[in-house]
């Protein structure tokens, strides 16, 4: 592919709108083989694309949400390690992730239920026409509760519930603007058991460093144990993208604790494509230059 | 910054040429502040162009080989993998590296004498002017020998000879179109002593996974232990970069290992960035996918 012209044709190119918090002065364009459907719910504007590198892909309000080749090292991420850490999560919520890749995830383990509360119905229906392999057969199993509603509100009406929540939430901008508040977080934290885990997708370390810092410091304000987790996810921007777990719970990483997972890995047959015991642990491990910009 | 446009005027942003072996249908486009130089040497096109993102930049023929924000990854891994990886390094060999980013990685060790081969002498004279902060006063140290040629017929002439030999070099195009022949690795394995390690910059695992196989497989073929570390160098082609060490010696991830490593670290008194013990096992870890591609 010649590489070195300035010209982009709109319908060949997509290049992303303004993501919040981005300070980066990058962009990154993918091409596009066709754009499959454009469209407007109440909450957003919504389109497909096929495309050559990352096959097709959801886009909310110009910013890329996921794609058919590379959800899986997003999704096995937010949903894989939060899973892992909670020694058996039974009853779990997912807010937001209306594509339904983290719902597939969570149902590969032998949870009793899952709720999921999606806001824009056209996502989910969408999703399940044009991108049917992120959720698979998700959507049909039983143990899956969906419901089409408010996060932020659903929250409030638990206590003591849930093993587990994940925030598969787009950028804080649009319908998920208010869910990187302190308030909510403690609403999640008072819809937690015991020993729940939360799991947040919290942004690029490298192109979002102080929406990652936001939340990570919220986290810590709240819960006893917080981890940042970092994968890369080729279709999102350039760089490192952050992924912070949280709890009541101590996250455990001694040699005990790597050899019990290896064991209860091996005894679930799950079919995993990017998380396995050791990347669950080498992924914590962060260079001075972004722990720095966490913490400081 | 507003994204959604299409025409990109050329004086203000930086646009990659075609890179060997990219697969993918992705271009990154850096915002520029000005263009700082740009001229022709017997070997190549050599332009620095001074970036918000990334400060300033080194391309060679269209293609960015090194920024100020970021070099600190790339050297690091290049040269402090392979440092700590042999016990001793007395003498050490770089190949390329004009830049001198490598050199003064490796002159932070109580080395004894480090040879760098640089083809092309312009690119050394632009880069002390301008990106001086990437090679400090290595230039300077009197354990640095500059030869201004040939790599591939300097290291014909050494024989069970180096410790370390790096190599530095640009994507497999121009000058550096030879140097990852199965012929030159041979020459390279001569002319390390016993406990010998060699490391290369061996491309991206994202978009050019046939580079990081070939090279991988090469020096699969002549030496008995091979391994490929990843990190994200964020002005390079979106996704995951490879770095490759080979050595005739057995490359230790044992616990007893990894203890000493902390222990060399420690007593060393090294100012690093990014590599620290954890770093340098925890970039083995690749996810099957990644691992794939490689041994496929």
């Amino acid at each position: 592919m010649k590489k070195n012209f300035w010209i982009f044709k709109k319908n060949q190119w997509f290049f992303e709108n303004e993501v919040p918090f981005d300070e980066s002065e990058i962009v990154i364009g993918i091409k596009v083989k066709r754009r499959l459907y454009s469209g407007k719910s109440p909450y957003q504007k919504i389109e497909f694309f096929d495309t050559f590198s990352f096959g097709k892909i959801l886009v909310l309000d110009g910013i890329l949400q996921t794609s058919e080749k590379d959800e899986f090292i997003y999704h096995e991420m937010l949903c894989q390690i939060p899973m892992f850490y909670h020694p058996n999560p039974q009853k779990v919520l997912i807010i937001g992730g209306g594509d339904g890749g983290a719902l597939e995830e969570v149902l590969k383990h032998p949870v009793k239920k899952v709720w999921m509360v999606e806001i824009d119905e056209k996502v989910i229906q969408y999703c399940r026409k044009y991108l049917p392999s992120i959720s698979k057969k998700a959507f049909k199993d039983k143990r899956a509760e969906i419901i089409i509603g408010n996060g932020k509100k659903f929250i409030k009406k638990y206590k003591n519930f849930f093993d587990l929540i994940i925030l598969d939430l787009s950028d804080p901008l649009g319908p998920a603007k208010d869910l990187i508040s302190l308030k909510f977080y403690k609403d999640v934290k008072r819809a937690l058991k015991e020993k729940g885990v939360v799991s947040i997708q919290s942004g690029s370390l490298t192109c979002q460093p102080k929406l990652v810092a936001i939340i990570y410091k919220r986290m810590r304000k709240i819960f006893p144990y917080v981890k940042v987790h970092r994968a890369v996810i080729p279709s999102y921007q350039a760089g490192d993208y952050s992924f912070t777990v949280a709890s009541k719970l101590n996250l455990d990483y001694s040699l005990a604790a790597k050899k019990k997972l290896e064991k209860r890995f091996k005894k679930l047959k799950i079919n995993l494509q990017y998380w396995f015991p050791e990347i669950h642990f080498s992924s914590t491990v962060l260079p001075k230059h972004l722990k720095e910009k966490i913490e400081k």
